[in-house]
C-alpha cells in the first residue's frame, strides 16, 4: 500500500509538503500541488485518517530516544516514526540522549516509569542499560542485548561504497570511521575494507564523531599531513559534508582531486556543492518499520520478523568522478 | 558566568564536542581538546554538575514543542534548551507539531494532562489553543495570547538584511517570505521592506515554507519567469539554502549574478558553497533564556523580565558580494 512517503518521492517534494497538502494547512506551490495530485492518482494513495481520533491515553504514547538531534539523519528518522505512529493513532514523545549513556539511561527510566506504552531507541550504549518492562524496538543501531531490531545492512552498504570508490580510481583513501562504541560504525569500516582487500590502495583510518564541525577539523588536519589522499569515505553524511568543507578550505577540488562518499542519504547531501555521492539508507522505511514493529508488540499481535535489515542504495551525485576505471 | 556554549564558541568546536570532553565520553580530536582547555582557562568556565543528580520526578520534566524537527534551526534550539534544563537538573521531552495546529493542540493536551512541570512552545498557532494550567514560555514565535516570551528582534534583523542587500548593489529582489500564519515571518517581511523604502528597487514577494525542497522549487520557477532578479532574501536559512541550489541548477552564479541573504544562523550556512550570508539569531541564547524563564516560574521565583527580545547579528559570508556601493 502506498504511503505518504511514496507520494512525496514520486512528486519530488518533501513528506511535510504532502501532509500540508492533505491537511490543507500551510502553503504548497502550484507546481507541487499538481505533482502531488498526479502522484496520488498514479500510486492510488488513500490517506489514512485514524490519526483524526488521536487519544491522549498513556496507552497511545510512544517514546523515541535518539542519540543526536543535531545530526539531520535522526530528525528525518524521527519524522518517519511520527508519521507512522500518527497513522496508527499513536503520539510520539522524543528524547535526545546526546550520545551520553547516562542521559540515555535516565530517559529510559523516565519513560518506562509511567509515561509511555512502548519505546523505540537508537542506543548509544550497545548493552542498553536499565531493565525495560514495556515493548521496545532498537532502531538503526543493533545492541548486543536481545531486542527486536530494524536497521540497515551497514556492512553491505559500506562495501558498495568501497567498490564504487575503487571503480572511480582513488588510490589513497581516508576513512572517517564513526565512534568506536557503535556496532554500526564498526560494520561500515569492515564492509568498506572488505571491498579494498587485495587491492593496491593506501588506507588511512581516523575516528570522527558524526558531526560537521569535528569532521571538518579532523579532515583538515589529516589532509595537511597527507596531501596525496585522493578519496574520502565518511561513515556518515555529516562526516562527509564536513570533509567536503575541509577540502574547499584547503583549495582541493572535489571530485577532480579528491572524491568523497558519505553514508546515510540525508536530504542535505543534495544541497552541498558538489552534491554528495552517498550510500543512502532507506530512512523513511526504517522509521516506518520500527514504528509498526513496536505497535504490533503494544497491541499484542504476533510478530512475523523480529530482526529487519534493510538494503541501502548507492546514490551517485557529483562528489565522485563520472568516468570509471574497470 | 561562562556557559558550555561560550567555551564551544571560543574553542571553535560544537557544544556536543565540549560536552563529550567534559563527560570524557566519545572522541575529541587532539586539536579540539587543546582548544577547549584553552577556552576553559581563558573564560574560567566552571562546569555545573547539578545534572549529575537528575531526578525522574514529574516535577523535573519539561515539555518542549517545536514546529518542524527537520528544519535544523529547531534541533539547535532544542539542544540549547536541553543543555540548560540539564544544568538545572531538569529533563526535556520533545514534541514535533509538524506545523499542524491539531498536532500542537494534541501535544499540549498530552503534556499538560499529567506529564510535565512546564512547557516551552514554538507555536504554529498564534492563538495557542487549549487551556494551559502549568508554567509555559513561548519561544521564537510570539503568540497573540499573553505569555512570557523569548524571541529575536525579527523586524530589526530583517531591516539589517535589507540595508546590507542595498549596500551590495542589488536592484531587483525576490523575497521568500515565510508562512503567513507566523507573526515572525510577517515581521521579517516588514523589516526588510522598511529598509527598501524610497529606494529604486524592484521587489517580488512570494511565500515559501521554511523548507529546502519547496524553497528550491519555488525559487527555480520564479527565477525562470524573472531572470533579471539579482538578489534573494530568504526569511529562513533553509529557504535561502534552497534558493542557492535553485540558482546553481539554473547556472546563475552566486554572488556574482545573484546575491542571497538568509535568516536564522544555523550551522549549515557554513557548509554550503558559497557559504551563506545571514541574519544570525543567537540560537543558543534563545533556548537558554527560555529554559531559565520557565524554570524560574516552575520554582516560583519572581520573574524580572517577562518578554525578552534578543538582537540578531548579521554574519557576512560568501553568498553576497564584497565590494559595497555607498
Amino acid at each position: 500500500m502506498a504511503t505518504i512517503h511514496d507520494v512525496a518521492k514520486r512528486a519530488n517534494v518533501s513528506v511535510a509538503t504532502v501532509s500540508r497538502y492533505l491537511n490543507q494547512n500551510g502553503y504548497v506551490s502550484k507546481k507541487s500541488k499538481e505533482a502531488i495530485e498526479r502522484a496520488i492518482q498514479e500510486l492510488n494513495f488513500v490517506p489514512n485518517h485514524v490519526a483524526r481520533t488521536l487519544s491522549t491515553k498513556k496507552s497511545n504514547l510512544i517514546g523515541l530516544i535518539i542519540p543526536d538531534i543535531e545530526n539531520p539523519f535522526f530528525p528525518e528518522l524521527a519524522r518517519a516514526v511520527e508519521d507512522t505512529a500518527y497513522r496508527y493513532g499513536y503520539t510520539v514523545i522524543l528524547c535526545n540522549s546526546d550520545e551520553d549513556p547516562n542521559k540515555e539511561k535516565h530517559y529510559l527510566k523516565v519513560l518506562t516509569q509511567e509515561y509511555v506504552a512502548g519505546i523505540i531507541i537508537t542506543s548509544t550504549d550497545e548493552k542498553i542499560s536499565g531493565e525495560i518492562n514495556i515493548p521496545i524496538v532498537a532502531l538503526d543501531r543493533v545492541p548486543k542485548t536481545e531486542l527486536p531490531t530494524v536497521t540497515t545492512n551497514n556492512k553491505l552498504g559500506a562495501e558498495m561504497a568501497g567498490r564504487f570508490m575503487l571503480g572511480c580510481g582513488a588510490k589513497e583513501l581516508l576513512i572517517l570511521k564513526g565512534p568506536k562504541q557503535l556496532v554500526s560504525s564498526e560494520e561500515r569500516l569492515e564492509g568498506f575494507l572488505k571491498a579494498l582487500q587485495g587491492k593496491n590502495i593506501k588506507i588511512h583510518i581516523v575516528e570522527s564523531p558524526y558531526e560537521l564541525h569535528d569532521a571538518e577539523n579532523i579532515t583538515f588536519e589529516f589532509l595537511e599531513k597527507h596531501p596525496s589522499i585522493d578519496g574520502i569515505f565518511g561513515s556518515s553524511d555529516v562526516s562527509a559534508i564536513g570533509a567536503l568543507k575541509a577540502c574547499e578550505k584547503l583549495g582541493r577540488k572535489v571530485p577532480e582531486e579528491i572524491q568523497i562518499i558519505g553514508f546515510d542519504g540525508i536530504q542535505l547531501g543534495n544541497y552541498t556543492t558538489p552534491s554528495l555521492t552517498t550510500v543512502a539508507q532507506k530512512i523513511y522505511q526504517l522509521g516506518e518499520m520500527a514504528a509498526e514493529l513496536l505497535i504490533q508488540q503494544i497491541e499484542g499481535k504476533t510478530i512475523e520478523q523480529k530482526h529487519i535489515a534493510i538494503h541501502p542504495e548507492l546514490i551517485v551525485r557529483n562528489s565522485t568522478r563520472k568516468e570509471f576505471i574497470q
